[in-house]
């Protein structure tokens, strides 16, 4: 008998809002849990292999597991509740009061959440994502004027996942202008981002952790030396405080949060919500 | 008065969950809504001046707006509840059954959801990120041996954000192979994907669709021909079905369902949840 208990989300989609929603709840506990996601659980037929699945776990381990769930169809969440577990449901928690605050009756519509929805907004996240790769570190594109944000930092300080992100899941255009020696070495902004003053963000980092990712890239380089990541990150860090370029230094902080700060801290607007 | 509601998504840190919760319940119901994130609200100060934006709007329009609150600081909270508002409380109504059935208190941290993690998650998406843009169309690495998975389909069927999706979101390591004029007239599989059969998935698409994206891109080209676009599809899809390379039409689907459907259906294993 394991000591550990099962978690599964459960949905007719993706999967994605389960598990967001059952992660966040989960952080909150210092326990150990395996996980699991059932995704496209979207007929009675699936709803019982689901349940099977579940009850198995029980038997094995001797433990009620927990299940997210966000199945819509009433038919198929009516059969996921037979399961033997401790069933926490999404959208019959919050649905029922939201009628009533809102008057109407919901839908029932399955997938909407991270579904396709028109074109268009499919197509502004594909653009996004194509800017920025066309504007990333050293490209030879530099389309700053139709950036929404330029991200300025030394080589390795998380720009090029940063731009990405902001892409894939905002549709915010993001370039990125990488600090070169040379730029270190002067005094001033590089005159290249002279015209896009108002729309440039820093990252920054801890010396010892840019040592530490340089050297998986180029061991033993004087790129990955101590002393050269101090010098870059310590001229960067000037460099933005003169300028008056807000930044944030990346060392402990994730993806999201980078750009959900950038987000906040610069006012941009976000074209996919 | 306006007839909109207002809804916000307020969190002591990015916003992500809140905006999850609310976007996936909201879906549910055919209204108009003006949305608003206030993330980063951590303190009672930040607290005060969230209440007052929210009762500002409630006096403004005439009606109560909707709040979805992931804020996990007791005393942040109760600040909040004060405001003129249906207050959806994530954390609330979650977190006291969580905490009975898993027999231990909850934390009370914040954060974590979307937070750093350890270093070698970051790492891990960051390598994973780095593989597939390293291994993307027509790209000269072809690094097959190290991928998850290999993205087949010809020009603009979506595998680079697809590929990216995978990488940043669940560190999962694909390569995407685009099928060329040259592959798609000759018979048989491409010879340098022969050895990774077990691990190749197709994307189709529409070939109106393809044409209306590829026109974007060469307005009027060959290559952006119906004909072109037809001929290309029709033998793309044939290669797949020849070689039973598992694989689906990507037309009315969004990448964050493509993504995880290729997980689902490949069995693939995430390095990131």
């Amino acid at each position: 008998m394991s000591e550990i208990r099962t978690v599964f989300f459960i949905s007719d989609r993706t999967g994605i809002t389960a598990e967001t929603l059952g992660h966040s709840l989960l952080t909150q506990f210092d326990v150990e849990l395996d996980q699991v996601t059932l995704p496209f659980v979207d007929d009675v037929q699936r709803a019982q292999k689901a349940v099977e699945q579940i009850n198995q776990v029980a038997t094995e381990t001797g433990f009620r597991p927990i299940v997210f769930s966000t199945v819509v169809k009433s038919d198929v969440r009516d059969h996921l509740r037979q399961c033997h577990a401790t069933f926490f449901d999404f959208f019959d928690t919050f649905v029922a009061p939201l009628e009533r605050e809102l008057g109407v009756p919901s839908t029932h519509t399955i997938g909407q959440a991270h579904g396709r929805g028109d074109d268009r907004l499919y197509d502004v996240r594909i653009d996004a994502m194509n800017f920025a790769l066309n504007n990333d570190d050293g490209g030879a594109t530099r389309q700053y004027h139709k950036a929404d944000v330029v991200i300025v930092g030394v080589s390795r300080t998380g720009k090029t996942p940063v731009s990405l992100y902001l892409a894939l899941q905002y549709g915010i255009f993001a370039a990125n202008y990488p600090l070169t020696e040379d730029d270190i070495l002067e005094t001033g902004l590089p005159k290249v981002l002279h015209p896009y003053r108002g729309k440039l963000y820093g990252l920054s980092i801890a010396p010892e952790r840019l040592q530490s990712i340089r050297q998986e890239r180029r061991p033993n380089s004087r790129y990955a030396s101590i002393q050269q990541c101090q010098l870059e990150v310590m001229r960067g860090e000037g460099l933005f405080r003169q300028n008056r370029i807000p930044y944030l230094n990346s060392t402990t902080v994730s993806i999201e949060e980078i750009a959900t700060t950038i987000i906040h801290e610069s006012g941009l607007k976000r074209r996919v919500h």
